[in-house]
């Protein structure tokens, strides 16, 4: 391709809201430009870097059977009826209207679309397991769109779906899908990623990982041990706190608190720590609107994911300005049935001793509360959110905590979809059942935006060989010299003749600003044909990463051309 | 891959509402499923013949240096209002607000981003020309999908746009993309095409040209001149009526014709043939609500695409129920004035002698009415529909009309976009200008299914070998049996290394329900391994098309393989 005529404006500014590498660098590069707000163009080179991670993705795809197929983007709301979603997932689900005042939907995920397709033909577990796949526009109405690439409303996306008749079958999927998906991630150049237990949030399913890209930048926050091996997105993540040292146990007692309701306020005020005081965090049932309090140790935080998993409800945080039962600041665990609100009670809370918690009148704690003694006939559930220093769920160790950015993910879903969408399925022992399934997605500009993220330095972005728009540029000074040009064109033939992609700086522009754009825009190998070093016979190749720079024989060029890429491509 | 996994039920049954070959022949071998009214999924069959076509068009767009890239699905009100269309096109754009109440709409066209896109980096004339395209989902609300991929919803869709500096240069390039055009549909095996003439419709623009595969089916009504070539849509066809012979003029005369109302009730009734009356045709213009009364020879018909383009107005056909000015069966040209609709004239009535007319007024109609005396001052425009064996405007030989379907389209915009949209461009005279626009689309459902119902036959489907989903069909009888499984294992791993794209027939079935699948599906190339056969050394070769059915040595097989797929690929 052309430099004269490549479409994308390269520039010296970022965009005024680019507060990270990737969305500064991808725009000043002329990749991609913003149409509204978490909604992009692509140009040539950032669709060429898309294609080329959605051919790694379909090799490994086709690699562990996957059957490449296409499913809508616009979907009727019958289908997601029959599922049961169309009215649990809320506003990023885009719906409107036809001609015809029929309901439709954007789909965000394609487990509905996916049984329909298969429902009719498989017929017997003989057929199964099988995996379908696609790579599909998907729109959500993301409330916050950010970072260019990073979090968008619309996205392409792999999104593949298995099928299977055991658990035990599944398993063995799973576990296939998870090694393509570490290929995937290490084949497009990603270095820093890790595989964590995640939730299965709106999916449903018991067990779902997430492949994280480890970063400053990353808005998911992971736990990690560093000895074990423990990781897990915080949302799910498990750690272990010290039994509460056995105590004599103090007599209840109502004491006058006044105003004091922050749990820093309580503990000053009566000089205990904060993690001798009962936290309590109210929720709201968005369907049934019914309150739930949850009662955690004072120094912890309440991990809302796993509340809902606990509780099985569409929780959102609320205050309590409307509420007669619950006098907010002063809730207590003692009593809280009064006021018909649902309590939950997380394991810190599990043989506490002498704990000061509301007392549920305005103005007033109770200290003293021992578990075993006051409220002894509660379940405790984990519903809190990991800390740095935790101790690891599997060997004890400190947990710590770092930063990542989901690309790709793979759910255990159960029989979820097939039972609700009735995909009846005859089994070896001749009886019907629903198929077990697996959902795994990957979401392409993400994964492009991540590996410019981990790569780029000062002078602009770094690409990988593996998924660089062009592998080679071309780049001729003095074009305008008959020497050079056909020194430059021939090399560029040539190029094109074995196939390798290259981008051919035709411009006549000074060698400063050329090779600015070279670095500004990634490109592996630069190729220098100038006045100067033609003299003596020689052309200059230099490389992006890796630290190849060096004059060499004309004749020499194609065979350093070939052992670069090599390099390149295991480095 | 393997046939006992492959998702797609083939069924005996074609869907009760299948009227065409596509669709029946396309659900009933299992390649597509609908979801909604014009809104299908693709098993991997047919998302592999998609893929075939994309590859192609792929290859001729680089050829004429398309630069691909990736425009959005989903996009601001804002943007379309730029360029006017947010309000001129109909309800078959789907428009929705987001969760902060923003209107955004399904593309289903993408001249307004291709320009956003280019707009800020294309500053000089020397950037020009350049072309870019993209495949990518459109939704168009139709009121009528039908016809399985003939007409959908949904659908991914190949455009590009180019742009100029001028009017030679967009038609030098214009015909550059006619002939890729023509490579493409030749390459995917389309046959029966031609290229016509047709209406720029909502694009705008003057010239424009329809890619038509001519089918009895078709919804497309196509002039054609064996003679000369001269092809065009019938909503943009010329054609030559004879000039009138000139007649003595009589006098106007009011005639009571009472209830007379259409054309062959007035020429009975006054004995007259139909050609020697004014027929009127009334629409209605849904912005001002004006009337529009179309004149014309009572024996020919108005063609609304081109009264469209003459009045340029978003005309629909009505009834004149609520008219007071207007009176229904009794429309004339003499006078039609006083009733503020306005009035347009067919090329067909000048030079006109002694017709009929209404009166304006209930029940009566005027004879003697001649052009060049009584209605001298009006401008002719051509509004008539071409009919079968009307005269060819190039040569003057017979007209004939065939149906077609169109496969793809491509358009001269001129600078509507460009210059609504505000790209201003440096001119090599140091003046700015909008560049000149060309946009190029080609369907790749609707080509798909156009391929099939081209070559189908009375067992099935039969994908030309450009464009198959597989290329061979592996099939070994008996699988059971060690000989005949270890012989048809090695082929298929064989064919897997040679990269030929193979559907392995590994199930437990009769020869009879494998070869029906075989040619429902309508794979190029069948392989079948038997026991019999092995006994003497051979493997049978057969062919969907193109004749060939041998038994040749096991180790011929794949330099026969490679003569079959070089003889298929020139039929």
């Amino acid at each position: 391709m052309l430099m004269s005529k490549l479409i994308g404006e390269r520039t010296r500014e970022a965009p005024a809201d680019a507060t990270i590498v990737s969305h500064a660098l991808l725009v000043r590069a002329g990749y991609i430009k913003q149409l509204a707000g978490g909604i992009w163009s692509l140009t040539a080179p950032a669709h060429r870097i898309v294609k080329n991670i959605e051919r790694i993705i379909r090799e490994e795809m086709n690699a562990i059977d996957g059957q490449e197929v296409s499913l809508p983007v616009v979907q009727p709301r019958e289908l997601w009826e029959q599922s049961g979603r169309y009215n649990s997932i809320g506003e990023e689900m885009v719906r409107f209207k036809d001609r015809q005042q029929r309901d439709l939907c954007l789909a965000m995920t394609h487990e509905e679309a996916a049984v329909h397709l298969v429902r009719d033909g498989v017929k017997s577990y003989t057929q199964l397991p099988f995996m379908i796949y696609q790579f599909q526009t998907k729109f959500r109405d993301e409330p916050r769109s950010r970072g260019g690439l990073i979090r968008v409303r619309e996205f392409i996306m792999k999104d593949a779906y298995s099928f299977h008749a055991t658990q035990q079958d599944l398993e063995q999927y799973y576990a296939k899908a998870f090694t393509a998906y570490e290929n995937i991630f290490r084949r497009i150049g990603m270095k820093n990623f890790i595989a964590v237990q995640s939730d299965s949030g709106m999916m449903g399913g018991a067990i779902a990982h997430e492949f994280m890209l480890l970063t400053e930048i990353g808005e998911d926050t992971i736990a990690i041990c560093e000895k074990c091996g423990y990781k897990a997105n915080v949302e799910v993540a498990d750690s272990v706190l010290p039994l509460p040292n056995a105590e004599a146990e103090q007599a209840l007692q109502e004491v006058y608190t006044a105003d004091a309701a922050e749990i820093a306020q309580v503990a000053e005020l009566l000089g205990v720590s904060a993690d001798k005081t009962i936290k309590a965090v109210v929720f709201l049932d968005k369907v049934s609107s019914q309150y739930i309090v949850a009662f955690i140790r004072g120094d912890l935080e309440v991990n809302e994911a796993k509340l809902k998993k606990v509780v099985k409800m569409d929780l959102v945080p609320c205050s309590l300005e409307d509420s007669n039962e619950l006098v907010a600041g002063n809730i207590g665990v003692l009593g809280i049935e009064a006021s018909g609100a649902k309590a939950v009670f997380d394991k810190s809370l599990q043989n506490t001793f002498n704990m000061v918690t509301g007392a549920n009148k305005a103005q007033y704690h109770i200290t003293g509360v021992c578990a075993a003694r006051d409220f002894p006939n509660v379940e405790f559930a984990d519903i809190k959110k990991a800390r740095e220093g935790d101790a690891c769920p599997k060997c004890s160790c400190a947990l710590i905590l770092k930063n990542g950015i989901e690309v790709g993910n793979i759910f255990q879903l159960g029989n979820k979809y097939t039972g609700a969408m009735g995909m009846s399925v005859l089994g070896a022992d001749g009886r019907n059942f629903f198929p077990i399934m697996g959902c795994y997605g990957i979401g392409l500009g993400r994964s492009l935006a991540s590996v410019a993220e981990e790569y780029a330095d000062e002078k602009g972005l770094i690409w990988p060989i593996g998924i660089a728009p062009f592998k080679v540029y071309l780049c001729p000074l003095r074009y305008d010299t008959p020497e050079v040009k056909e020194c430059a064109d021939s090399i560029y033939a040539s190029l094109q003749e074995q196939g390798i992609d290259t981008i051919f700086d035709d411009r006549n522009a000074s060698p400063g600003f050329k090779f600015a754009d070279c670095d500004l825009m990634g490109i592996p190998i630069r190729v220098v044909v100038s006045p100067r070093s033609l003299e003596a016979g020689n052309i200059e190749i230099a490389t992006r990463y890796g630290g190849i720079k060096e004059d060499i024989k004309i004749e020499k060029l194609f065979d350093r051309l070939s052992s670069a890429l090599a390099i390149l491509s295991v480095l």
